[in-house]
Protein backbone atom coordinates (compact mmCIF):
# COMPACT_ATOMS: atom_id res chain seq x y z
CA UNK A 1 0.00 0.00 0.00
CA UNK A 2 1.49 3.49 -0.65
CA UNK A 3 0.41 6.94 0.53
CA UNK A 4 -2.24 7.61 -1.27
CA UNK A 5 -3.76 4.76 -0.97
CA UNK A 6 -2.92 4.40 2.70
CA UNK A 7 -5.34 8.00 2.87
CA UNK A 8 -8.09 6.36 1.13
CA UNK A 9 -8.09 3.93 3.49
CA UNK A 10 -7.95 6.20 6.60
CA UNK A 11 -10.79 8.25 4.49
CA UNK A 12 -13.10 4.71 4.37
CA UNK A 13 -12.35 3.86 7.82
CA UNK A 14 -13.55 7.42 9.32
CA UNK A 15 -16.48 7.52 7.29
CA UNK A 16 -17.28 3.76 8.72
CA UNK A 17 -16.82 4.98 11.97
CA UNK A 18 -18.46 8.78 11.89
CA UNK A 19 -21.72 6.50 10.40
CA UNK A 20 -21.69 4.10 13.42
CA UNK A 21 -21.25 6.68 15.45
CA UNK A 22 -24.53 9.45 13.40
CA UNK A 23 -26.39 6.05 13.91
CA UNK A 24 -25.92 6.28 17.46
CA UNK A 25 -28.46 9.24 17.34
CA UNK A 26 -31.03 8.06 14.29
CA UNK A 27 -34.54 6.72 15.12
CA UNK A 28 -34.75 7.72 18.94
CA UNK A 29 -36.75 9.90 20.53
CA UNK A 30 -34.24 11.30 23.21
CA UNK A 31 -36.02 12.24 26.71
CA UNK A 32 -33.43 15.19 27.07
CA UNK A 33 -33.24 16.76 23.48
CA UNK A 34 -30.53 19.55 24.22
CA UNK A 35 -28.67 17.40 25.95
CA UNK A 36 -28.50 14.76 22.77
CA UNK A 37 -27.64 17.99 20.76
CA UNK A 38 -24.72 18.55 22.90
CA UNK A 39 -23.67 15.21 22.90
CA UNK A 40 -23.51 15.06 19.16
CA UNK A 41 -21.90 18.67 19.17
CA UNK A 42 -19.17 16.82 20.95
CA UNK A 43 -19.18 13.80 18.62
CA UNK A 44 -19.36 14.41 15.33
CA UNK A 45 -18.57 17.87 14.50
CA UNK A 46 -15.39 17.06 12.83
CA UNK A 47 -12.06 14.93 14.48
CA UNK A 48 -9.15 13.08 13.10
CA UNK A 49 -10.71 9.26 14.25
CA UNK A 50 -7.23 8.41 15.07
CA UNK A 51 -7.95 6.11 18.27
CA UNK A 52 -10.88 4.19 15.60
CA UNK A 53 -8.78 4.20 12.55
CA UNK A 54 -6.35 2.54 15.54
CA UNK A 55 -8.72 -0.26 16.02
CA UNK A 56 -9.63 -1.56 12.77
CA UNK A 57 -5.58 -1.47 11.42
CA UNK A 58 -5.03 -3.33 14.52
CA UNK A 59 -7.79 -5.80 14.65
CA UNK A 60 -7.94 -6.34 10.69
CA UNK A 61 -3.80 -7.58 10.83
CA UNK A 62 -5.08 -10.35 13.66
CA UNK A 63 -7.87 -11.47 11.17
CA UNK A 64 -10.93 -9.41 12.96
CA UNK A 65 -13.97 -8.64 10.64
CA UNK A 66 -15.16 -4.85 10.04
CA UNK A 67 -18.37 -5.65 11.53
CA UNK A 68 -16.54 -6.93 14.39
CA UNK A 69 -14.55 -3.94 15.01
CA UNK A 70 -17.28 -1.22 15.06
CA UNK A 71 -18.15 -1.75 18.21
CA UNK A 72 -14.67 -0.95 19.85
CA UNK A 73 -13.68 1.36 17.58
CA UNK A 74 -17.16 3.66 18.25
CA UNK A 75 -16.77 3.32 21.95
CA UNK A 76 -13.11 4.75 21.86
CA UNK A 77 -14.17 7.58 20.06
CA UNK A 78 -16.95 8.33 22.81
CA UNK A 79 -14.61 8.25 25.33
CA UNK A 80 -11.69 10.54 23.57
CA UNK A 81 -15.04 12.80 22.60
CA UNK A 82 -15.67 13.35 26.52
CA UNK A 83 -12.43 13.80 27.42
CA UNK A 84 -12.92 16.50 24.80
CA UNK A 85 -15.45 18.47 26.21
CA UNK A 86 -15.00 18.21 29.87
CA UNK A 87 -11.10 19.06 28.90
CA UNK A 88 -12.78 22.27 27.33
CA UNK A 89 -14.93 23.44 29.98
CA UNK A 90 -13.89 26.81 31.74
CA UNK A 91 -12.64 25.50 34.94
CA UNK A 92 -10.47 23.16 33.00
CA UNK A 93 -8.46 24.50 29.64
CA UNK A 94 -11.47 26.69 29.26
CA UNK A 95 -11.30 26.52 25.24
CA UNK A 96 -13.39 28.64 22.73
CA UNK A 97 -12.63 26.79 19.94
CA UNK A 98 -12.19 23.03 19.26
CA UNK A 99 -11.69 21.57 15.73
CA UNK A 100 -12.59 24.85 14.28
CA UNK A 101 -16.02 25.13 15.94
CA UNK A 102 -17.19 26.59 19.06
CA UNK A 103 -16.52 23.68 22.29
CA UNK A 104 -19.77 22.41 23.56
CA UNK A 105 -20.10 24.70 27.16
CA UNK A 106 -19.25 28.05 24.41
CA UNK A 107 -22.23 26.36 21.73
CA UNK A 108 -24.79 25.37 24.69
CA UNK A 109 -24.02 26.12 28.41
CA UNK A 110 -21.49 24.83 30.81
CA UNK A 111 -23.85 22.45 32.90
CA UNK A 112 -25.36 20.49 29.70
CA UNK A 113 -21.17 20.36 28.92
CA UNK A 114 -20.68 18.42 31.75
CA UNK A 115 -23.94 16.26 31.17
CA UNK A 116 -23.15 15.57 27.77
CA UNK A 117 -19.82 14.65 28.62
CA UNK A 118 -21.14 12.00 31.15
CA UNK A 119 -23.31 10.58 28.81
CA UNK A 120 -21.01 10.44 26.04
CA UNK A 121 -18.71 8.25 28.64
CA UNK A 122 -21.42 6.06 29.47
CA UNK A 123 -22.63 5.65 26.08
CA UNK A 124 -19.26 4.41 25.21
CA UNK A 125 -19.76 1.26 27.88
CA UNK A 126 -23.29 0.82 26.35
CA UNK A 127 -22.01 0.08 22.83
CA UNK A 128 -19.74 -1.98 23.85
CA UNK A 129 -22.34 -3.49 25.65
CA UNK A 130 -24.48 -4.30 23.09
CA UNK A 131 -22.28 -5.77 20.96
CA UNK A 132 -21.90 -8.88 23.63
CA UNK A 133 -18.03 -10.03 22.11
CA UNK A 134 -16.94 -13.15 23.68
CA UNK A 135 -14.26 -11.58 25.16
CA UNK A 136 -16.28 -8.56 26.58
CA UNK A 137 -14.80 -8.90 30.10
CA UNK A 138 -11.45 -8.02 28.58
CA UNK A 139 -12.58 -5.08 26.43
CA UNK A 140 -14.03 -3.54 28.98
CA UNK A 141 -11.43 -3.69 31.04
CA UNK A 142 -8.94 -2.47 28.77
CA UNK A 143 -10.95 0.81 28.05
CA UNK A 144 -12.43 1.11 31.57
CA UNK A 145 -8.67 1.00 32.71
CA UNK A 146 -7.21 3.27 29.90
CA UNK A 147 -9.89 5.95 30.41
CA UNK A 148 -10.15 6.28 34.45
CA UNK A 149 -7.79 7.10 37.30
CA UNK A 150 -4.77 4.93 36.02
CA UNK A 151 -5.12 6.15 33.09
CA UNK A 152 -6.77 9.13 30.55
CA UNK A 153 -7.99 11.01 33.80
CA UNK A 154 -5.44 10.26 36.02
CA UNK A 155 -3.32 12.05 32.97
CA UNK A 156 -5.30 15.07 33.03
CA UNK A 157 -5.09 15.52 37.08
CA UNK A 158 -1.18 15.04 36.56
CA UNK A 159 -1.76 17.86 33.79
CA UNK A 160 -3.48 20.43 36.26
CA UNK A 161 -0.57 19.08 38.82
CA UNK A 162 2.09 20.21 36.25
CA UNK A 163 1.08 23.59 35.22
CA UNK A 164 3.15 26.15 35.93
CA UNK A 165 5.54 23.54 37.42
CA UNK A 166 8.75 22.14 35.97
CA UNK A 167 8.32 18.74 34.99
CA UNK A 168 11.37 16.85 33.70
CA UNK A 169 11.36 14.65 30.40
CA UNK A 170 10.56 11.76 32.67
CA UNK A 171 7.58 13.10 34.61
CA UNK A 172 6.24 14.70 31.06
CA UNK A 173 6.45 11.15 29.67
CA UNK A 174 4.44 10.15 32.67
CA UNK A 175 1.82 12.57 32.39
CA UNK A 176 1.40 11.90 28.43
CA UNK A 177 1.67 8.06 28.95
CA UNK A 178 -1.71 8.72 31.14
CA UNK A 179 -3.49 11.39 29.67
CA UNK A 180 -2.86 10.60 25.10
CA UNK A 181 -0.62 7.26 25.41
CA UNK A 182 -3.32 4.78 27.90
CA UNK A 183 -6.15 5.53 25.03
CA UNK A 184 -4.19 4.69 22.00
CA UNK A 185 -2.77 2.30 23.58
CA UNK A 186 -5.95 0.63 24.62
CA UNK A 187 -7.23 1.36 21.21
CA UNK A 188 -4.80 -1.68 19.70
CA UNK A 189 -5.10 -3.67 22.33
CA UNK A 190 -9.13 -3.57 21.59
CA UNK A 191 -8.73 -3.87 18.08
CA UNK A 192 -6.42 -6.98 18.60
CA UNK A 193 -8.66 -8.70 21.39
CA UNK A 194 -11.69 -8.51 19.14
CA UNK A 195 -9.38 -10.87 16.95
CA UNK A 196 -7.10 -13.07 19.37
CA UNK A 197 -7.32 -13.74 22.85
CA UNK A 198 -4.92 -12.17 25.19
CA UNK A 199 -2.62 -14.61 25.44
CA UNK A 200 -1.35 -14.59 21.90
CA UNK A 201 2.09 -12.92 21.38
CA UNK A 202 1.12 -10.60 19.13
CA UNK A 203 -1.37 -9.03 21.17
CA UNK A 204 2.36 -7.70 23.21
CA UNK A 205 3.92 -6.79 20.40
CA UNK A 206 1.04 -4.24 19.07
CA UNK A 207 0.84 -3.12 22.42
CA UNK A 208 4.59 -2.06 22.39
CA UNK A 209 3.80 -0.64 18.65
CA UNK A 210 1.25 1.40 20.79
CA UNK A 211 3.27 2.30 23.82
CA UNK A 212 5.75 4.09 21.29
CA UNK A 213 3.34 5.56 18.51
CA UNK A 214 1.50 7.46 21.62
CA UNK A 215 4.19 9.22 22.55
CA UNK A 216 5.61 9.71 19.45
CA UNK A 217 2.00 11.37 18.72
CA UNK A 218 2.36 13.57 21.96
CA UNK A 219 5.61 15.06 20.88
CA UNK A 220 4.54 15.89 17.59
CA UNK A 221 1.58 17.42 18.71
CA UNK A 222 3.82 19.83 21.33
CA UNK A 223 5.89 20.60 17.96
CA UNK A 224 2.80 21.42 16.35
CA UNK A 225 1.82 23.61 18.99
CA UNK A 226 5.13 25.59 18.22
CA UNK A 227 5.14 25.54 14.18
CA UNK A 228 1.33 25.36 13.11
CA UNK A 229 -0.68 28.01 12.67
CA UNK A 230 -4.26 28.42 14.49
CA UNK A 231 -5.99 27.98 11.30
CA UNK A 232 -4.81 24.35 10.18
CA UNK A 233 -4.66 22.85 13.85
CA UNK A 234 -7.92 24.42 14.34
CA UNK A 235 -7.02 25.04 17.53
CA UNK A 236 -5.39 28.13 19.27
CA UNK A 237 -1.60 27.52 17.93
CA UNK A 238 0.89 28.41 20.64
CA UNK A 239 -1.67 27.77 23.51
CA UNK A 240 0.45 25.38 25.92
CA UNK A 241 3.23 28.28 25.87
CA UNK A 242 1.40 31.01 26.38
CA UNK A 243 -0.47 28.45 29.26
CA UNK A 244 3.26 28.06 30.32
CA UNK A 245 2.51 24.07 29.94
CA UNK A 246 5.45 22.25 29.92
CA UNK A 247 5.85 21.07 26.56
CA UNK A 248 9.25 18.87 24.69
CA UNK A 249 10.28 21.32 22.52
CA UNK A 250 10.20 23.61 25.89
CA UNK A 251 12.69 20.54 27.45
CA UNK A 252 14.50 19.41 23.93
CA UNK A 253 14.52 22.04 21.81
CA UNK A 254 12.78 21.88 18.44
CA UNK A 255 15.19 19.73 17.11
CA UNK A 256 15.29 17.15 19.73
CA UNK A 257 11.82 17.16 20.68
CA UNK A 258 11.93 16.20 16.39
CA UNK A 259 14.29 13.43 16.95
CA UNK A 260 13.17 11.97 19.71
CA UNK A 261 9.49 11.53 18.16
CA UNK A 262 10.82 10.17 14.95
CA UNK A 263 13.46 7.22 17.34
CA UNK A 264 10.04 6.65 18.77
CA UNK A 265 8.66 5.93 15.43
CA UNK A 266 11.03 3.71 14.31
CA UNK A 267 10.58 1.63 17.56
CA UNK A 268 6.95 1.06 16.75
CA UNK A 269 8.26 0.01 13.42
CA UNK A 270 10.35 -2.51 15.04
CA UNK A 271 7.61 -3.90 17.35
CA UNK A 272 5.99 -4.43 14.40
CA UNK A 273 8.01 -7.32 13.17
CA UNK A 274 6.18 -10.21 14.35
CA UNK A 275 2.98 -9.25 12.14
CA UNK A 276 5.14 -9.65 9.26
CA UNK A 277 3.35 -8.40 6.00
CA UNK A 278 -0.12 -7.76 8.27
CA UNK A 279 1.60 -5.05 9.80
CA UNK A 280 2.37 -2.63 6.94
CA UNK A 281 -0.68 -0.75 7.49
CA UNK A 282 0.09 -0.24 10.72
CA UNK A 283 3.37 1.28 9.90
CA UNK A 284 2.27 3.29 7.54
CA UNK A 285 -0.06 4.96 9.74
CA UNK A 286 2.50 5.40 12.17
CA UNK A 287 4.99 7.46 9.36
CA UNK A 288 1.81 9.41 8.57
CA UNK A 289 1.21 10.07 11.96
CA UNK A 290 4.41 12.04 12.19
CA UNK A 291 4.17 13.98 8.88
CA UNK A 292 1.03 15.65 9.59
CA UNK A 293 0.74 18.98 10.01
CA UNK A 294 -2.52 19.19 12.21
CA UNK B 1 -38.36 -10.50 60.22
CA UNK B 2 -38.58 -7.45 62.23
CA UNK B 3 -38.08 -3.78 61.62
CA UNK B 4 -35.00 -4.17 64.19
CA UNK B 5 -33.76 -7.34 62.45
CA UNK B 6 -33.95 -4.90 58.98
CA UNK B 7 -32.30 -2.45 60.51
CA UNK B 8 -29.84 -4.52 61.57
CA UNK B 9 -29.57 -6.20 58.34
CA UNK B 10 -29.08 -3.33 56.44
CA UNK B 11 -26.40 -1.52 58.55
CA UNK B 12 -24.46 -4.96 57.53
CA UNK B 13 -24.86 -4.84 54.20
CA UNK B 14 -23.79 -0.89 54.28
CA UNK B 15 -21.01 -2.56 55.85
CA UNK B 16 -20.46 -4.99 53.24
CA UNK B 17 -20.40 -2.88 50.34
CA UNK B 18 -18.21 0.27 52.03
CA UNK B 19 -15.76 -2.75 52.81
CA UNK B 20 -15.59 -3.33 48.98
CA UNK B 21 -15.77 0.42 48.21
CA UNK B 22 -12.35 1.33 50.25
CA UNK B 23 -11.09 -2.16 48.49
CA UNK B 24 -10.79 -0.22 45.37
CA UNK B 25 -8.35 1.98 46.73
CA UNK B 26 -6.18 0.68 48.65
CA UNK B 27 -3.02 -1.43 47.78
CA UNK B 28 -2.37 1.12 44.88
CA UNK B 29 0.17 3.36 43.66
CA UNK B 30 -2.40 6.17 42.16
CA UNK B 31 -0.95 7.99 39.45
CA UNK B 32 -2.63 11.14 40.79
CA UNK B 33 -3.03 11.25 44.55
CA UNK B 34 -5.41 14.47 44.55
CA UNK B 35 -7.32 12.87 42.58
CA UNK B 36 -7.91 9.59 44.70
CA UNK B 37 -8.55 11.60 46.98
CA UNK B 38 -10.95 13.71 45.54
CA UNK B 39 -12.89 10.24 44.29
CA UNK B 40 -12.31 8.55 48.22
CA UNK B 41 -14.09 12.13 49.43
CA UNK B 42 -17.16 11.71 46.83
CA UNK B 43 -17.32 8.05 47.48
CA UNK B 44 -16.92 7.32 50.99
CA UNK B 45 -18.03 10.08 53.21
CA UNK B 46 -21.49 9.15 54.62
CA UNK B 47 -24.05 8.24 52.35
CA UNK B 48 -27.64 6.00 52.62
CA UNK B 49 -25.70 3.23 50.48
CA UNK B 50 -29.81 2.12 49.15
CA UNK B 51 -28.80 1.81 45.69
CA UNK B 52 -26.18 -1.32 46.69
CA UNK B 53 -28.80 -2.63 49.58
CA UNK B 54 -31.29 -2.93 46.55
CA UNK B 55 -28.98 -5.27 44.71
CA UNK B 56 -28.32 -7.39 47.83
CA UNK B 57 -31.46 -7.99 48.60
CA UNK B 58 -33.31 -8.22 44.98
CA UNK B 59 -30.48 -10.69 44.15
CA UNK B 60 -30.42 -13.05 47.34
CA UNK B 61 -34.49 -12.88 47.06
CA UNK B 62 -33.95 -14.88 43.39
CA UNK B 63 -30.94 -16.83 45.17
CA UNK B 64 -27.54 -14.73 44.43
CA UNK B 65 -24.64 -15.40 46.96
CA UNK B 66 -23.49 -12.18 48.56
CA UNK B 67 -20.07 -12.87 46.90
CA UNK B 68 -21.61 -12.70 43.42
CA UNK B 69 -24.12 -9.35 44.29
CA UNK B 70 -20.63 -7.36 45.72
CA UNK B 71 -19.53 -6.45 41.88
CA UNK B 72 -22.71 -4.67 40.78
CA UNK B 73 -23.46 -3.07 44.49
CA UNK B 74 -20.15 -1.33 44.38
CA UNK B 75 -20.98 -0.38 40.69
CA UNK B 76 -24.33 1.09 40.94
CA UNK B 77 -23.22 2.99 44.42
CA UNK B 78 -20.08 4.45 41.87
CA UNK B 79 -22.07 5.64 39.31
CA UNK B 80 -24.60 7.19 42.20
CA UNK B 81 -21.42 8.60 43.78
CA UNK B 82 -20.24 10.51 40.75
CA UNK B 83 -23.07 11.89 39.55
CA UNK B 84 -23.85 13.34 43.54
CA UNK B 85 -20.07 15.16 42.45
CA UNK B 86 -21.20 16.48 39.30
CA UNK B 87 -24.43 17.62 40.86
CA UNK B 88 -22.80 19.89 43.22
CA UNK B 89 -20.81 21.66 40.85
CA UNK B 90 -21.17 25.52 40.69
CA UNK B 91 -21.90 25.08 37.02
CA UNK B 92 -25.06 22.53 38.19
CA UNK B 93 -26.99 22.75 41.78
CA UNK B 94 -23.77 24.58 43.54
CA UNK B 95 -23.75 22.96 46.64
CA UNK B 96 -21.32 23.48 49.36
CA UNK B 97 -22.81 20.78 51.59
CA UNK B 98 -23.23 17.23 51.03
CA UNK B 99 -24.12 14.27 53.45
CA UNK B 100 -23.25 17.00 56.34
CA UNK B 101 -19.45 17.43 54.60
CA UNK B 102 -17.87 19.91 51.86
CA UNK B 103 -18.75 18.77 48.48
CA UNK B 104 -15.73 17.79 46.28
CA UNK B 105 -15.04 21.12 44.59
CA UNK B 106 -15.54 23.17 47.55
CA UNK B 107 -12.79 20.59 49.46
CA UNK B 108 -10.45 20.06 46.39
CA UNK B 109 -10.97 22.12 43.41
CA UNK B 110 -13.88 22.51 40.50
CA UNK B 111 -11.38 21.12 37.92
CA UNK B 112 -10.75 18.23 40.54
CA UNK B 113 -14.69 17.55 40.92
CA UNK B 114 -14.80 17.14 37.16
CA UNK B 115 -12.46 14.45 36.48
CA UNK B 116 -13.25 12.54 40.21
CA UNK B 117 -16.34 12.31 38.95
CA UNK B 118 -15.57 11.07 35.56
CA UNK B 119 -13.48 8.79 37.26
CA UNK B 120 -15.52 7.19 39.84
CA UNK B 121 -18.14 6.88 36.71
CA UNK B 122 -15.32 4.55 34.89
CA UNK B 123 -14.08 2.85 37.58
CA UNK B 124 -18.32 1.75 37.88
CA UNK B 125 -17.26 -0.40 34.42
CA UNK B 126 -13.87 -1.41 35.62
CA UNK B 127 -15.03 -2.92 38.81
CA UNK B 128 -18.32 -4.74 36.71
CA UNK B 129 -15.79 -5.60 33.81
CA UNK B 130 -13.24 -7.36 36.50
CA UNK B 131 -16.05 -9.51 38.26
CA UNK B 132 -16.92 -11.55 34.72
CA UNK B 133 -20.26 -12.15 35.14
CA UNK B 134 -21.68 -14.98 32.85
CA UNK B 135 -24.45 -11.95 32.34
CA UNK B 136 -21.77 -9.55 31.61
CA UNK B 137 -23.34 -8.29 28.68
CA UNK B 138 -26.76 -7.77 30.56
CA UNK B 139 -25.46 -6.18 33.69
CA UNK B 140 -23.41 -3.61 31.92
CA UNK B 141 -26.52 -2.80 29.78
CA UNK B 142 -29.00 -2.44 32.17
CA UNK B 143 -26.32 0.07 34.69
CA UNK B 144 -24.99 1.90 30.80
CA UNK B 145 -28.44 2.22 29.87
CA UNK B 146 -30.02 3.69 33.35
CA UNK B 147 -26.73 5.84 34.04
CA UNK B 148 -26.60 7.80 30.73
CA UNK B 149 -28.71 10.01 28.19
CA UNK B 150 -32.07 7.42 28.58
CA UNK B 151 -31.45 7.15 32.61
CA UNK B 152 -29.72 9.45 34.97
CA UNK B 153 -28.38 12.00 33.20
CA UNK B 154 -31.32 12.49 30.79
CA UNK B 155 -33.03 13.19 34.02
CA UNK B 156 -30.21 15.64 35.32
CA UNK B 157 -30.66 17.27 31.85
CA UNK B 158 -34.87 17.59 32.48
CA UNK B 159 -34.52 18.56 35.42
CA UNK B 160 -32.39 21.46 34.60
CA UNK B 161 -34.76 22.44 31.69
CA UNK B 162 -37.69 22.34 34.09
CA UNK B 163 -36.01 24.80 36.93
CA UNK B 164 -38.35 27.98 36.67
CA UNK B 165 -40.49 26.24 34.63
CA UNK B 166 -44.23 24.92 35.71
CA UNK B 167 -44.29 20.84 34.84
CA UNK B 168 -47.26 19.10 35.64
CA UNK B 169 -47.11 15.78 37.95
CA UNK B 170 -46.47 13.88 34.60
CA UNK B 171 -43.79 16.03 33.75
CA UNK B 172 -41.98 15.84 36.97
CA UNK B 173 -42.99 11.80 37.13
CA UNK B 174 -40.85 11.57 33.79
CA UNK B 175 -38.10 13.58 35.32
CA UNK B 176 -37.37 11.63 37.83
CA UNK B 177 -38.63 8.54 36.41
CA UNK B 178 -34.93 9.25 34.63
CA UNK B 179 -32.84 11.47 37.09
CA UNK B 180 -33.05 8.74 40.32
CA UNK B 181 -35.98 6.01 39.38
CA UNK B 182 -33.63 4.44 35.90
CA UNK B 183 -30.91 3.70 38.88
CA UNK B 184 -33.06 2.31 41.28
CA UNK B 185 -34.74 0.14 38.76
CA UNK B 186 -30.97 -0.58 37.36
CA UNK B 187 -30.28 -1.71 41.11
CA UNK B 188 -32.64 -3.97 41.35
CA UNK B 189 -32.41 -5.64 38.12
CA UNK B 190 -28.51 -5.74 38.46
CA UNK B 191 -29.44 -7.79 41.53
CA UNK B 192 -31.99 -10.06 40.03
CA UNK B 193 -30.19 -10.84 36.74
CA UNK B 194 -26.89 -11.98 38.82
CA UNK B 195 -29.06 -14.56 40.26
CA UNK B 196 -31.05 -15.47 37.12
CA UNK B 197 -31.54 -15.22 33.31
CA UNK B 198 -33.79 -11.91 32.13
CA UNK B 199 -36.63 -14.09 30.44
CA UNK B 200 -37.37 -15.37 34.41
CA UNK B 201 -40.37 -13.45 34.75
CA UNK B 202 -39.52 -12.86 38.40
CA UNK B 203 -37.11 -9.84 36.97
CA UNK B 204 -39.98 -8.47 35.44
CA UNK B 205 -41.77 -8.60 38.83
CA UNK B 206 -38.76 -6.71 40.45
CA UNK B 207 -39.08 -4.34 37.77
CA UNK B 208 -42.38 -3.27 38.72
CA UNK B 209 -41.77 -3.33 42.32
CA UNK B 210 -38.65 -0.88 41.88
CA UNK B 211 -40.40 1.46 39.50
CA UNK B 212 -43.02 2.23 42.34
CA UNK B 213 -40.46 2.26 44.95
CA UNK B 214 -38.01 4.74 42.68
CA UNK B 215 -41.22 7.31 42.55
CA UNK B 216 -42.15 6.78 45.90
CA UNK B 217 -38.56 7.54 47.46
CA UNK B 218 -38.70 10.65 45.33
CA UNK B 219 -41.73 11.97 46.64
CA UNK B 220 -40.86 10.98 50.09
CA UNK B 221 -37.25 12.96 49.49
CA UNK B 222 -39.75 16.03 48.75
CA UNK B 223 -41.85 15.97 51.59
CA UNK B 224 -38.48 15.57 53.80
CA UNK B 225 -36.75 19.00 51.50
CA UNK B 226 -40.19 20.56 53.23
CA UNK B 227 -40.46 19.41 56.67
CA UNK B 228 -37.03 18.29 57.69
CA UNK B 229 -34.55 20.27 59.02
CA UNK B 230 -30.62 20.95 57.83
CA UNK B 231 -29.22 18.92 60.69
CA UNK B 232 -31.26 15.38 60.12
CA UNK B 233 -30.78 15.47 56.14
CA UNK B 234 -27.68 16.75 56.14
CA UNK B 235 -27.92 19.21 53.12
CA UNK B 236 -29.71 22.23 53.68
CA UNK B 237 -33.77 21.91 53.57
CA UNK B 238 -35.98 24.03 52.34
CA UNK B 239 -33.16 24.37 49.16
CA UNK B 240 -35.52 22.53 46.41
CA UNK B 241 -38.16 25.94 47.31
CA UNK B 242 -35.96 28.19 47.31
CA UNK B 243 -34.69 27.47 43.65
CA UNK B 244 -37.84 27.63 42.45
CA UNK B 245 -37.54 23.72 41.57
CA UNK B 246 -40.46 22.09 41.02
CA UNK B 247 -41.50 19.60 43.71
CA UNK B 248 -44.18 17.04 44.08
CA UNK B 249 -45.47 19.04 47.44
CA UNK B 250 -45.44 22.11 45.42
CA UNK B 251 -47.87 20.61 43.24
CA UNK B 252 -50.12 18.22 45.28
CA UNK B 253 -49.44 19.82 48.84
CA UNK B 254 -48.25 18.23 51.50
CA UNK B 255 -50.94 15.66 52.22
CA UNK B 256 -51.74 15.00 48.57
CA UNK B 257 -47.71 14.36 48.42
CA UNK B 258 -47.39 12.21 51.73
CA UNK B 259 -50.56 10.30 50.31
CA UNK B 260 -49.20 9.64 46.77
CA UNK B 261 -46.07 8.05 48.01
CA UNK B 262 -48.11 5.64 49.80
CA UNK B 263 -50.11 4.24 47.39
CA UNK B 264 -46.75 3.41 45.27
CA UNK B 265 -45.40 1.53 48.32
CA UNK B 266 -48.53 -0.20 48.45
CA UNK B 267 -47.88 -0.79 44.62
CA UNK B 268 -44.53 -1.92 45.19
CA UNK B 269 -45.57 -4.34 47.62
CA UNK B 270 -47.88 -5.84 45.35
CA UNK B 271 -45.94 -6.61 42.67
CA UNK B 272 -43.49 -8.51 45.38
CA UNK B 273 -46.24 -11.24 45.38
CA UNK B 274 -44.51 -13.60 42.50
CA UNK B 275 -41.76 -13.94 45.00
CA UNK B 276 -43.67 -15.20 48.03
CA UNK B 277 -41.87 -15.11 51.35
CA UNK B 278 -38.19 -14.37 49.42
CA UNK B 279 -39.95 -11.02 48.80
CA UNK B 280 -40.61 -10.26 52.49
CA UNK B 281 -37.54 -8.15 53.22
CA UNK B 282 -37.60 -6.40 50.01
CA UNK B 283 -41.16 -4.98 51.26
CA UNK B 284 -39.53 -4.00 54.69
CA UNK B 285 -37.43 -2.28 52.82
CA UNK B 286 -39.80 -0.24 50.89
CA UNK B 287 -41.99 0.54 53.99
CA UNK B 288 -38.73 1.28 56.09
CA UNK B 289 -37.62 3.96 53.51
CA UNK B 290 -41.18 5.88 53.13
CA UNK B 291 -40.98 6.23 56.79
CA UNK B 292 -37.71 7.23 57.08
CA UNK B 293 -36.82 11.27 58.67
CA UNK B 294 -33.49 11.48 56.12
Amino acid sequence: MNADSLAAHLAADRARVDACLARLFETRQPPAPRLEAAMRHGLLVGGKRLRPLLVYLAGRALGASDEALDAPAAAIELIHAYSLVHDDLPAMDDDDLRRGQPTVHRAFDEATAILAGDALQTLAFEVLARAAHPRLPALMLTLATAAGRDGMVGGQALDLAAVGGHPDVEALATMHGHKTGALIRAAVRMGALTAVAEHDPRVEALDRYAAALGLAFQIHDDVLDVTGDTRTLGKTSGADAARDKPTYPALLGLEGARGKASELTDEALLALAPLGEAGKPLAQLARYMIERDH
